[in-house]
This record gives C-alpha cells, sequence and structure tokens, in this order.
C-alpha cells in the first residue's frame, strides 16, 4: 500500500484504507478514545483509536516511535487540517531507546535556547523550527532562479586560504600539511577573479568568523549567498539587482512554502519595487537633527542609528527595506571603488531590513595599480595577496557585488531574536557541537 | 546603446550599430585588414577592422584588454558562429597591467598544468576550461532540481566540527577560540540525523580530506554532493534516486550547455533506464575467471578490477554505468547496513562510470544500538560520536543515501585526465594558492 503524507490527505478520501509513515508526535488517551498526532515530513495528522487493544499499544510507546498507520481517511472540522484517520492499525518501525530531552509536543519549545542547541538534530523534528530553516531553503532556490534567469555562472571556490581575505584578527588557522592555512572569511577575491572568466558569478556557501564576541546576529560559521557582476557603471546597478534578487526570494517562499507560513503566523514583508535610499552623510544629518545626538563625522552608523533609520523609512516611504549608500572610505574593506566625485565616500551600500543590516555591497575597484595604492594607504602588506590581485593584473572590467548571511536572513523574516535560532548546528566561540 | 553578446550576432542582425564588450582574445594584423577576436561570456566573435587609424589602435592593445567595441552585424558563413562585426570602432574598458602569463588565444592551453593552476584565475578564461566548469554548474542545477522535483529540503551542515567523521587520519586540525576543533571530511552524520526532521535531504558544499598522497582522483577539498532519503526499505530505492538524479544532471547540460559541449566536441553518455549490477563477490569470481588473478576474498576492488568491470559492462550491456553491490563490511565505514541475509557483505553500491568509481551510497544504520555495536566491533570510542549519535537515540526511520564528488563527475563527463583540470582553485599537499 503507498504511502499518502498528512498534508495529502485530501486527496487519500474515499480511496478506503491509506498507509502514513511517520514520528508519534504526542498521544492523548481518554476514557474510550485515543487521540494520537503523528508527525511527517508535510506535518501533523490526527489518527482517532478507539480499538481498546490498539488504544493500549499506542499508549505503551515512547513519543517519537517511528510508525506505520494504516486507516481510513475521514473529513472533520474539528481535526487539525480539516482531516483525521479513523479504523488504525500501527505497526512498529523504529523504536527509540530513549524519551526525548525536549517536548517536541508543544505548540513552542519551552526549553531554553542553549538547552535547544543542546539537541539540536531532536529540537529541529520541532515543527516551528523546522519551518524556519524551509524558509531558508526555498530562499535559496529563488535566489538561484534569479540570477541563473540573468545568465550568471554558479561556482565554487576554496575555503582553505593562504591568507585572510577580509583583514583583521577574526580568521581561524589550519594544521595544513604542517604549514598554517586559513578558513576563508568570504569568497571575495575570488568571486571578483571569476568575473574576468563569467563575467557574473554567485555562490551558496559556508564563511568562518573567528568572533571572540558571542552576540545574538554573528556566528562563527555561516552561509554566505555570494554575488558578483561585471560590466557596471556604478553601485546602483547592483542595488537594482539585489532588490530583484530579495523579491525572487520572497516569492520562492511565498510559491513553495505557504505551510510553513501559514504554521509560523508570518507574512511577509512588502518589497518596493524601489527600494527607497539615503546618503550617509544625509541620514547622520537626519539622526543628528532628531535625536540631538553627535553623529556627522562619525565613519560608521551605530546599530541604534540603524533602528532610527529603520523607522524613518517606514514613516517617510512606508518601507521595511532601505539602501544606505556612500559609506565612508575608512570604514569599508580596501576593495571598495571610492565616489568618483567624492573620495571620502564609497560606491558601496547596506541594506537595512526593519533597522537591521542584511546585506553589504558596493563596486569594486577593479585596477591593479588602485589595488596596490589601495593597499599601501591601508599600510597591508600586498605580499600575501600577489596570488589574488594577480586576476586585476590582466584586464577585468568595472565591477561589484553584494553577500547576504542566509541564517540572518531567516532571522529578519521570521523574527526570531537570535539567529542561532533559525541555524541548523550554531557555532560560536563557546559551541562546535553537536 | 544597449549591449549585445557574442553569441547572440543573430537576433542583432539588420538593428544598425550594435555595442559589444569584452576581453581582446587575440588580433591578426593583415596588410589591410585586422581581424580582432572578442570573448565575453557568451563566446569569441570576429570583429573585421579595415580602417588604418582603428587598425593601428588595436594592434598597440595587449591581450586580455577589456574592450567596448561598436559595430554592424553581418553573417558570414567563414566567421566563427556564422557572423562577424564590420565598421568598427573601439574603447578602452579596462587596461591590462601586463601581458598574461598564457596564451589563450590557442584553441586547447599548450602550458603545463602546473603552470595552468599557478595562473589559474587567468587560465580559466580560456574558453575550455570555462566550458568544463560550466557542465558542472549546470549539472548542480540538475541535481537540485531532481530533489527539489521529490520534495527533499537543502541543508547547510557545519564544516567546523568537533570530531572526525570519517574516522582515520585525513582530517584537517583547526585553531578554534584555543582548542582543536576539525574541517569536516563529510556531511554524513548530520545529514543522516536530518532525515529525522525532513525526511528528505540534500547538500551542496565542500567537504575536505588531509590525503598526503597527491593522485589524479584526489583533492584536500573538493564540493560533495550529499543525499540522504528516510523511510526507504533497502538500498536500492537509492539506486533508482541516484540513477533519476544523474539523468536530471545530464539533462540540464544538454539543455543549458548546447555551446560548451559544442566547444569541447562532447558527447555525454547514455544512461539506461535501468543501470545493470553486480554482486561484489560475483564481480570478484567474473575476474578471477577472466584474468586468473586471485581476487576473491579481497576487501576491495582494485582499480584495475574496476576498469575490468567497465569494459564488461560496455561489452555485456552497452553501458558506460554499473552499479556494484554488496561491498564487503569491513570495508565500508561504521555507518553502514549489514546485507540482512549476509552480514558479511552491506547493503552497500559504488557506481562505476567507465570503469572509475563515481559515486559511493548504501543503506545506514538506523538504531542507536546497533551504531554502539557497531563502533565496538571497529575498537572506535564512542565518546567522540556521541553527540552525533543522539539523534538515532529518538527514532528514526531506514534510511540511506550517496555522495558524488563534483569535480570527479566533471572529469569523468569531460574526459580530463586530471580532476585539477576542472577544479577552478584546486587544494592539494603541495598547492594552497591562488
Amino acid at each position: 500500500m503507498e504511502r499518502v503524507l498528512a498534508g495529502d490527505l485530501k486527496s487519500a478520501m474515499g480511496r478506503g484504507p491509506v498507509r502514513l509513515m511517520g514520528w508519534l508526535h504526542h498521544q492523548r488517551q481518554l476514557s474510550h478514545v485515543a487521540f494520537v498526532l503523528l508527525r511527517d515530513r508535510s506535518g501533523v495528522v490526527q489518527l482517532v483509536v478507539e480499538d481498546a487493544a490498539v488504544r493500549s499499544f499506542v499508549a505503551a510507546l515512547r513519543a517519537e516511535t517511528v510508525l506505520s498507520a494504516i486507516g481510513t481517511v475521514v473529513a472533520n472540522e474539528q481535526a487539525p487540517g480539516g482531516f483525521e484517520v479513523h479504523d488504525v492499525t500501527f505497526e512498529v518501525v523504529s523504536e527509540p531507546a530513549d524519551d526525548p530531552p525536549l517536548e517536541l509536543r508543544r505548540p513552542t519549545l519551552k526549553e531554553h535556547l542553549p538547552t535547544i542547541l543542546d539537541s539540536a538534530a531532536v529540537a529541529l523534528r520541532h515543527p516551528r523550527l523546522r519551518a524556519s530553516w524551509r524558509l531558508g531553503a526555498a530562499s535559496l532556490a529563488g535566489f538561484r532562479s534569479a540570477l541563473d534567469a540573468r545568465d550568471f555562472t554558479e561556482i565554487a571556490t576554496p575555503k582553505l586560504v593562504s591568507s585572510a581575505t577580509e583583514g583583521g584578527a577574526n580568521v581561524f588557522t589550519v594544521d595544513y600539511f604542517g604549514r598554517p592555512a586559513y578558513l576563508a572569511q568570504s569568497p571575495q577575491l575570488y568571486k571578483q577573479a571569476m568575473v574576468g572568466v563569467f563575467e557574473r558569478v554567485y555562490e551558496v556557501g559556508p564563511v568562518f568568523r573567528a568572533e571572540p564576541h558571542d552576540t545574538t546576529r554573528h556566528l562563527a560559521e555561516y552561509v554566505s549567498l555570494d554575488v558578483e557582476m561585471g560590466f557596471i557603471t556604478e553601485h546602483s546597478e547592483l542595488m537594482t539587482l539585489l532588490r530583484d534578487v530579495l523579491a525572487s526570494m520572497l516569492e520562492a517562499i511565498n510559491q513553495r512554502e505557504s505551510r510553513s507560513l501559514a504554521l509560523l503566523d508570518l507574512r511577509l514583508p512588502d518589497l518596493p519595487a524601489a527600494i527607497p535610499e539615503v546618503d550617509f552623510v544625509e541620514a547622520q544629518r537626519m539622526i543628528e537633527a532628531a535625536t540631538g545626538e553627535e553623529v556627522v563625522g562619525e565613519p560608521d552608523l551605530a546599530p541604534a542609528h540603524e533602528r532610527w533609520l529603520g523607522e524613518w523609512a517606514a514613516r517617510e516611504h512606508g518601507s521595511d527595506f532601505l539602501f544606505v549608500t556612500g559609506y565612508p572610505t575608512v570604514k569599508r574593506p580596501f576593495y571598495t571603488h571610492p565616489r568618483p566625485d567624492r573620495p571620502e565616500q564609497t560606491n558601496s551600500f547596506d541594506l537595512l531590513f526593519r533597522g537591521v543590516e542584511l546585506v553589504t555591497g558596493g563596486q569594486r575597484l577593479h585596477r591593479h595599480d588602485d589595488y596596490l595604492s589601495a593597499l599601501a594607504a591601508r599600510e597591508l602588506d600586498p605580499a600575501p595577496f600577489a596570488a589574488y590581485l594577480d586576476a586585476f593584473k590582466y584586464g577585468m572590467p568595472p565591477h561589484g557585488g553584494f553577500a547576504i548571511g542566509l541564517e540572518r536572513w531567516i532571522a529578519r523574516i521570521t523574527g526570531a531574536q537570535n539567529v542561532r535560532e533559525v541555524t541548523l548546528f550554531p557555532r560560536d566561540s563557546t559551541r562546535l557541537s553537536p
């Protein structure tokens, strides 16, 4: 007998007995009936058991027992999903060795985050946690389809590298056959080099940051959605592309994950056809005028200022999204292209989503000489970058790109307070397991 | 004026002047005319220059100069692709700082592999190298679409782990905030744990093997296409799935990369609807009968034996592909499920492609107790695996999966002798850069 999924019961109505397979999510034993909740990849189904022998068989089973159940589908408005299964018989497919360490049956897990993360492999079985990740998986599909449609090439660049790409101290060291190697902090210079080959590239892969401070927004390893495009004139073309990529990610969620959205009681943000934008210095002037704080001249925006801008964008433009452009050169990485008319600012942008930075991007330098000058201006030794910079020696068009952090994206979409809540197996300075 | 790609010239016929952008691939200066080859992401176009001033302008340019060219499209059967561009004027978009270290203009690069790999960022601009990778990128799309259609969930599991997943000495050690961590040799136990959450999962990501010996088939870092599926009965269901996934990968290449296939002069292999299969012991008996070598009783197949089997499959079944099933338990990883009727063999398989192993897969253990027994039988300490094995404590259905090495797949499809030829930036014991 072929298996039917919990989410497809409607199609199994009137077909006689059907087989369901899944996990024993929960059971309520009443005096003459047992309500058994069976969970599979599509959802949870209610099985109604009246037979006394079957009831006592089920009563003895641990939560999370893997079961095969045969029964008849019946419409019932009271049942979750509008259908339930009657006249059920069970077979145990696989028995647990122990009771689960979490109460998966609760609508929301009540355990504290560290407990949930310690038991991640089991905790993720909870329908809400599972649904959050599914939004991320759908987002990946939407990301790729937008870029495939625009003739981008997917690339895979090495994570074991010979020098830190983004500089700074937050780089992991690897024992590489007896000599030091590093884990790539980003595919930055590789994706730029690949513009010389494919013009337009993207990569979805892990990046590594040895962040010593645990915050709710940072992980030691996360999934970066990287894009790089050649033959641009300036960063505004990247902002248009980013808007369309995000629209495709949201559309993929809407199309593929209506069940997850309903379960999480989420409505996705509206993405305007043109996302409002504000210049960095102009943004600082507005904040100064509104708050009285002295911020003009500061090289970066504090989180409180980003929140202020998020509220401003919602109020003035009715938008959850806001581009801030023209970040100061001193605070952007050495590969950032300066503003031609005002070189203390850059052809770069951040995209704020509800007042939190979601995406960083911009135009890059494309001339070999400009790289040497930029490294010299920052007193960085060009030697460790020599192999990367080779690509720029041999003719590279103006180009730029951006990177979206997958886990941060899911956190913003779901409203999770901590990025760890929506990461399958988060890594930070104190957590390397499971 | 909007840009037209080299591959789209036909659509630009009769439209008046068009703009092309790309790299100066090669030029031949004759007495009254210059033939300039411009390369963009779609291919190479011939520009015919008669004007003396333009000819001398172009003659002074280095190879790989980034150019914008305006001219009129003309049909010419002699020209590559059947079209060329006349009355051309040029603008330099970006000037190289040096001559390229390789002769990209040659139909096939003549430089030795180490030279090519040392200059990978530039060498990959060669149309043949570029085309090989594009076959890989299309394969990734085909892999995902087959699995998305079967309700699989894409996952991203950590590459920084607290213990070696596949055992053995070939694991890289990372300094993780002052304590040791390891780079994941595979997502094996994570993808299995995720069967408890999503039932069906896949992951495309880097895996890391500290292989001290350099061979033409091994890399220290490669892209693994991992699949895991729950609620199976035995490994044959995985073999059916694998066949369909490979069919989708080949179909995606055929649909998206006809240009690359033509350039590489490749015909893709025929994939039979049912791939022939042979039992491991039966295969050894055939090899012994045919060659006189004593192989029955050996725990593994030597590369020469795999080649013999590849020839046998071609001869007897007309197939480039052959499944070998039932590998001995002693040579498979601890998580492999034994054959119920013959526990010295396993419910596992290798897929040989033209006599070389391409994919390994099989059914896994799913009971916590069986894991403890399997680890004990191999005298492995269960402590480092405790966190992974937790998932199996709480009800896990029978499941299994497989993994395809992306670079090895491209090498087999293209006939590359060395997997490094088709890897963007290969890593091995002697190579960590570029």
